[in-house]
């Protein structure tokens, strides 16, 4: 077997020390925004500095400044400011609070259940793949896989409640930026979305890495036991965020579809208006749901994939021949893809100029772009210094001879085929295409017809990203089976930094609006934001798109990982078990989409309710005399979101445990290739229906062509069914559709961990 | 091995008995329904035969009777039948033109690919199942699939023809036969349908076992090759139906949507109004889609699951006996069920009386119970006299040893399981249970919440389907390999007849709503028609549960077929050969809804702009004072129904032959198991989300409760918001739903068809 050419030592530097230099950037980013004052004190040298920048926007921006001197508003941004940071912490707090019941429970579970692989044994054991040696027994692996449950779970927290504290500390600096143009705007929004997306990716990074290391001091050199716990990660990082992204997901949707219907349909006054008592719960929501829920789901991707090719490596030749620098090659992929991120970032910040509302769109198309190219040449480099030439990887029994170039190829594949994915994503959502036109044009007979073409439109925009996996699929597998499939994911999630950071930059933009909206500015700030929000809608379906596209690739590399570790060869559909595991898997989503649709619905009804009383019971309120009580709105999206997320968390939890343990791991594997295979094609098409309505809807609002005028203007009957869209789009984008790629990655990663466990003790009905 | 108690001769006088007093049946009843005459001549004879039936019914019937004497309506009514009739006789040849010139493309390309697997040699080979024996030449095969193919399009034509005729002969007397109250309109409409039903099955059959008999003469004692030809007879007739239920489907709601949007919506004017240009055009489309469509698709069913169990017996110990009697078991299962069905129809008819609008509905459920309970007597009774003892049934290879009452149960398992899917669809559709006035219920916060509700209701509604679709296929595959799964498609069918009556009696009631509007009858009439109709929804939706259940059953019995014949003996989900094929197939389904819905919403924009545009320039239109042009919306229905069936059409034939010939017969295995797992989940939740909406609409519209009125009346905003729901789901719940179940069976008879031929020259892409 070949050498790598980077020594370990040389591994042990270079992750750290990419990670570490990620935050420095985060830092630096976050500096820059900081520079904003949300104070009126601050006010004077803050605008100094904006046009002192080294690259001179000031002189480029076409817009002229705009009411830079009020120190009222800016006194009144920081004010709403504080008003959503406090919501979103509070909710997050009672979020965790439950979710911190359930983790410890499920600890003491994953604990209990492994244990008893081998009756709490202390005594080693025979390993597995090399029956002359002795590895740590089935409770040290209970002991680690619990520990590093909770080290995932905590990390996850830590990754969303940091994207959340970030979004709203951003957000007021964005639309006081936004009086100066468009472009200044663009770059606080932007940068602070860099500021989590660097923060969250050098955040998982890290912890992985020391985890690895602190393991193996007792581990030693039983590696396979090692990366075994070390999966306990991923199920904790994906456990928080389907909370998260369950239970933002339903107080956002919940506080936007309320405020939507009484305010925008029935009382007439704008989006986001301060009259509207369900305002202060909307912006909140952004920040609970679109980021803390999405930071949680895309760390947890990252965790699955690179625990899913750390358990494959384990058994294969790398961690055979214990191979310290080719078995982290998952982990230097992640972390050449951060300083790939980071040169990508200067180009929207520093080497291009944003000077017109247009330029925003392609911005951050070029972020992906180029992001991908420079990945490219990373991995290439990545695969010759820290690959042998040639090696062997597990698949199913047997061991497979892989080149490195093959491997580097595998992750370029699912690189690319991410770009393909984003790039279907925004031709279907972008309101510069025809299929968004369509459906606002079809908003002439009717909500009818444009709900029709919505859906119509989301189902067809599976074809591509569907075809793009399978090429994906079949290229990593021939050429390093599960492994290369693992390696596809995280080839998918390299560039994760940027995927973030475009996708916060939307719910940034969108909280900056609603900021200027409620302070009472000036509404050319509106349309400033709104443009900058308009772009954020078809960048946070592309990161879904992207989400979804890796959660497919990971839960196929976990579900491969689970099938060796249980002990199975084939997994036929021939079988009665596999197959009718098939169907009831491939119709879990559905459970799981109505339970959260249903949840999102009940909730706004109370909502609306809540807002009709208010409007009716408040003197004054529509006026503009009288202050509606925003807090009684908050708390029935809290209330809402708590109560509601549990059926559906505990619909994805138990599934594994119960399939698994009476009808044992054939029908389980058959569970989660059917969830898999249906859940994917859901979820991309609830995505991009949501998101094309919501675009269809701003497209005929912003009447930027002859077509779209004739639609409109605002309160027109096409506008009106266009907002009908909308409101259905939003469940289906931001709560059940996200949702779902958490649903299939983690029924796989619990499944995964729980292997042991179903093989010894499991199927206890066929047993019968 | 055992003999069985009814001999081979008893086999033969019993199924075409059965057929022909099946045959006799239906024009008995065809004779009572005609005695409603349409001229005014009859009209005085027609009340005094309807008043001395044996039974009597005009003494207990609560309501009175109206305009009896009124020659003028009867007059008009058979003026808009003959309407209504003409465009449907119309459509249907202009669509069997086109069909016809596909068919014999396809029949050419059946013979030419099943021919070229052994170079057209005309000399026999060795039987695969005894290489010992010589068996009749590929060539032979290629001749008899295509004559069989024919033969199955053929039926499957006159199938939809003849109850296209049925119901646009009946619909008309059931309108005028409304005038003498509910019970006198209910029988004529069932028994009509009752016509259709026992035709269709009859049909069937009797076809089917002269193509056997016919067949043998050349096969002799080479029964595999025999029952190998005899599955073109389902591939035709399930070819025929896909072009049916899609034409059709488009047909029906491009009309039905564009008559709503303009004349409920924009207009205000009552459903089927004879002032609307498309109302024609909507109620030709109730025959063409939902009869003569769902005709072609039950007999495609019911011919696929009779081939798929065939084809497993012929190489079991039946076919290896030369059994007669137990290898026509499938058939005598079916004509047992004709006879129970019989029975069963007389207890509607006859034996229980309807003399109030509440007991539509428990009668029609009646039927479904009363058929399950008999044929499960029946089953028990065929079973034991049919059937050796014990006998082997080939498993992939090994031969299975079966006693006769586990087939027995396999046949039975299906039955029931039928029921279940019926009930629960029941459950979720009609307006008496809680889902659906929940769904009304969020009308109250308009259009968007009743949407984000209905379709959470069709999600919700697939849970237990599925779990009953997942035990029966369990059980039945435990008991008898694949051969017990298309045993309990069988059992599933066996009750055809009464599913069918059922299912016609919908659309006729419908039809009769729309002829009372247009004939400008009394509005009790209208009211009698509409509690008719509304059972009829609910009905129509228990029709389409049926569908898909035994859908999904035929697709994995042809599916298992199809792996045998084409000779392989695992489908592991482990191979990225089946995975892409899974994740493609369960992509289908999307790919087949969007063009279809697609396809109906475009119709229905032009529709509406005609129907506009006849508003708008004809003089007196709306005031009733001109006729309206009805041609045009019929022609618009027509020209649009016509081109669009042709790609979806193409999709589902091509895809099989182009993954077969590019990609071999595993990845094909794998879309077959990826379709039908992820389309009987669409093709349910579709079906039921807009039979809820239907029915949410006719709730409120009824008023029958005081939480019903509080939503309405008709024209108020939450009646408006159920309008647009029950627009949404026209094409959910008539075209794309119940075409899926279609996809899938076709593509597993297809690739069962043309095994040999992809076994032999399949793969292209991956020998390369």
């Amino acid at each position: 077997m070949d050498e790598t050419l980077l020594p370990a030592i040389g591994v042990e530097i270079l992750i750290p020390a990419c990670a570490l230099v990620a935050i420095a950037f985060a830092l630096v980013q976050w500096l820059l925004v900081s520079r904003v004052k949300l104070s009126p004190h601050g006010l004077d040298s803050a605008a100094n500095d904006g046009g002192a920048g080294k690259n001179g926007h000031a002189e480029y921006l076409i817009e002229e400044e705009e009411g830079l001197t009020d120190h009222n508003v800016v006194l009144k941004c920081a004010d709403i400011q504080s008003a959503i940071a406090e919501g979103a912490t509070s909710f997050l707090f009672t979020e965790y609070n439950y979710v911190g019941i359930f983790m410890v429970a499920f600890a003491v579970l994953t604990f209990l259940f492994l244990g008893s692989v081998e009756g709490f044994s202390t005594s080693s054991q025979t390993c597995t793949y090399d029956p002359t040696k002795l590895c740590k027994p089935a409770l040290a692996t209970a002991i680690f896989s619990t520990i590093s449950f909770l080290l995932g779970a905590f990390t996850s927290v830590a990754s969303g409640f940091l994207g959340m504290k970030i979004a709203t500390y951003a957000n007021a600096r964005t639309t006081l930026e936004a009086r100066k143009g468009v472009g200044k705007a663009f770059i606080t929004a932007f940068r602070s979305g860099a500021v989590m997306g660097f923060l969250l990716a050098a955040n998982g990074l890290l912890v992985l890495y020391i985890a690895i290391n602190l393991f193996k001091l007792y581990y030693g050199d039983d590696w396979e036991g090692l990366f075994e716990s070390i999966t306990g990660y991923g199920l904790g990082g994906s456990s928080m965020a389907l909370f998260g992204r369950v239970g933002g997901g339903i107080y956002t949707k919940a506080a936007d579809v309320g405020a939507d219907l009484v305010g925008k349909v029935e009382r007439n006054i704008p989006e986001d208006d301060p009259r509207n008592p369900a305002v202060i719960a909307d912006n909140v929501g952004d920040n609970v749901g679109d980021i803390a829920g999405m930071g949680s789901d895309l760390f947890g991707s990252y965790a699955e994939s690179s625990c899913a090719a750390l358990v494959v490596a384990s058994i294969s030749s790398f961690g055979i021949n214990h191979d310290f620098t080719a078995m982290l090659y998952p982990l230097i992929v992640s972390s050449v893809g951060i300083l790939v991120c980071l040169i990508t970032t200067l180009f929207a910040t520093d080497f291009f100029e944003i000077n017109d509302v247009k330029e925003i769109e392609p911005a951050l198309k070029r972020q992906l772009i180029i992001s991908t190219i420079l990945m490219t040449v990373g991995v290439a480099l990545v695969s010759w210094i820290a690959l042998p030439l040639s090696f062997t990887i597990f698949n199913f029994g047997t061991q497979k001879v892989v080149k490195n170039w093959q491997l580097s190829l595998c992750v370029a594949v699912g690189l690319w085929a991410g770009l393909i994915i984003g790039f279907v994503t925004e031709y279907y959502t972008s309101n510069a295409y025809s299929p968004v036109q369509d459906v606002a044009d079809s908003c002439r007979t009717g909500a009818a017809t444009n709900v029709i073409f919505g859906l119509a439109l989301g189902y067809k925009s599976v074809i591509i990203p569907i075809f793009a996996i399978a090429v994906c699929i079949y290229v990593s597998f021939s050429f390093a089976a599960m492994y290369g499939i693992a390696m596809a994911a995280l080839g998918m999630l390299s560039t994760i930094a940027t995927g973030l950071a475009i996708d916060a930059y939307g719910p940034i933009s969108d909280n900056a609006g609603g900021i200027a909206e409620m302070a009472g500015m000036n509404h050319r700030i509106r349309e400033r934001t709104d443009a900058l929000d308009a772009a954020g809608n078809t960048t946070a379906a592309i990161g879904k798109g992207f989400a979804i596209g890796s959660a497919a690739l990971v839960s196929l590399a976990l579900f491969g990982a689970f099938v060796s570790r249980a002990g199975i060869s084939t997994v036929d559909v021939l079988s009665p078990k596999v197959i009718i595991g098939l169907l009831v898997g491939a119709m879990l989503p559905y459970w799981f989409s109505a339970m959260t649709m249903k949840s999102v619905g009940s909730a706004a009804l109370k909502m609306v309710e809540e807002v009709r009383r208010q409007f009716n019971s408040i003197p004054g309120l529509l006026e503009g005399t009288a202050k509606p009580d925003y807090a009684t709105c908050v708390k029935i999206s809290t209330d809402a979101s708590i109560k509601e997320m549990i059926p559906p968390g505990a619909l994805v939890m138990l599934t594994p445990l119960i399939v698994g343990i009476l009808f044992g791991v054939e029908t389980l594997a058959g569970v989660l290739a059917g969830s898999l295979v249906s859940g994917v094609q859901i979820a991309i098409s609830a995505s991009n229906t949501g998101g094309a309505w919501d675009n269809a809807k701003k497209y005929i609002e912003a009447g930027a062509s002859e077509h779209a005028r004739n639609l409109g203007p605002k309160g027109s009957d096409p506008h009106k069914a266009a907002v009908i869209g909308d409101t259905i789009g939003d469940p289906l984008k931001d709560t059940s559709g996200p949702s779902l790629n958490i649903l299939i990655k983690l029924m796989a990663v619990e499944s995964l961990v729980f292997a042991p466990f179903f093989a010894t003790h499991g199927g206890l009905l066929f047993k019968i």
